[in-house]
């Protein structure tokens, strides 16, 4: 499989796939091409629209050359191409749950992910607060987020594992990229989610891609709001 | 079963579940929030948030109260509930495209969806061609769909109903709301997705819709960014 990715650094959307194949150990390849612009005529979406028509990445080419576009099918391409890998909860009604809180995040929380966009490399706790204070639509995604972090987490079995529904899932992929945005801002979660954010922030898939992104050193000055330089 | 929904006449997140479980004769109880306002004191939020978190319609209560909620996990949720019924194609491959073309108008056409709000009541050609004059990123959503429905129904086996995998299902339901909009706005499109679009019109699981929203009568200005009447 080849996954079709933007700058790690940046990119919130490629980074849950990429993530979720990594943790999971599932082999693929990685192309990335290069945010330099999203204009029709950039060489970002000249390579990116010959491979799939949306024009977005992540894009997911299996091995037949079979294309998968868009995060959550991707998604449920991999759960239903490895069905004995525990991509969703194997009860049904958990993996609703699950489906639930990634079909909000897939379509929600713009405040959030427009004041904060994924930034891995950089630490702008000053942003952060000045967002929290004059923002209410990213102080209300944060209590939303806040609220369906701690529900998934209250109701796990006891002795479960650290992840949404116990073990590292999809659904923690889906987040993956808003626990770099709690941590490049400095945005204040509870202990209980806290300590969930920390597992995530440890899980293998994570921290490779986390390391990659490090790695990049890429300025884009598109993406980034807040700085005028690395 | 029950299905919290909006207005009929603007929701169209609510028309995506309501209208596939009418299509497919799933029997189920809707319950409809008036939209007063969006705000955290309306009746609508306050209703609404104690049935679920999130705090937006669709929102689908099953018989032993089991509650899933947002568009495209309700999808999954009845795909896997009624597995005898083609809510999905049944083709693997069918199935993955039919979720990428799902999973990106859940996060997608933003500029289509704000300037071209569902109101299903409404004739409103003259905004179509003044919002097609004036605002690429409309034109550009409008581009996008023209070709992921082309390319669906061009990918359709020989003697294939008329919808975008031949027989009706969750991704038809998903663009209806869309059609919907093709014909308040008048907005152009090929003879083949006019079809299309005509089909999808004509669907019981629509029509049944339609009809509801046309005897709603209920004007909310907030809704409504060029009338401001009925």
């Amino acid at each position: 499989m080849k996954l079709y990715i933007g700058n790690k650094n940046y990119s919130s959307w490629s980074m849950r796939p990429w993530v979720l194949l990594r943790q999971f150990g599932l082999p693929f390849e990685e192309v990335k091409l290069r945010f330099d612009s999203f204009s029709a005529d950039s060489q970002f979406k000249t390579r990116l629209t010959g491979i799939a028509r949306a024009g977005k990445v992540p894009v997911l080419v299996d091995d037949d050359g079979f294309v998968v576009w868009d995060t959550l099918a991707i998604a449920e391409y991999l759960a239903e191409k490895f069905p004995a890998l525990p991509l969703w909860p194997t009860d049904p009604k958990q993996r609703a749950r699950a489906r639930s809180y990634c079909a909000e995040m897939h379509s929600g929380f713009g405040a959030l992910r427009s004041h904060c966009g994924m930034n891995i490399e950089a630490s702008l706790p000053e942003v952060g607060a000045k967002v929290l204070a004059e923002q209410p639509g990213v102080r209300a995604d944060l209590d939303r987020l806040v609220e369906l972090w701690s529900e998934a987490l209250a109701a796990r079995a006891p002795g479960a594992g650290p992840f949404l529904f116990g073990t590292f899932g999809i659904v923690d992929a889906y987040f993956a990229p808003v626990v770099a945005r709690l941590r490049s801002y400095a945005l204040p979660v509870p202990p209980a989610v806290q300590a969930w954010a920390d597992a995530v922030w440890a899980a293998p898939g994570v921290t490779a891609w986390v390391a990659d992104a490090l790695a990049e050193q890429d300025f884009i000055a598109f993406e980034e709001p807040y700085r005028t330089q690395r």
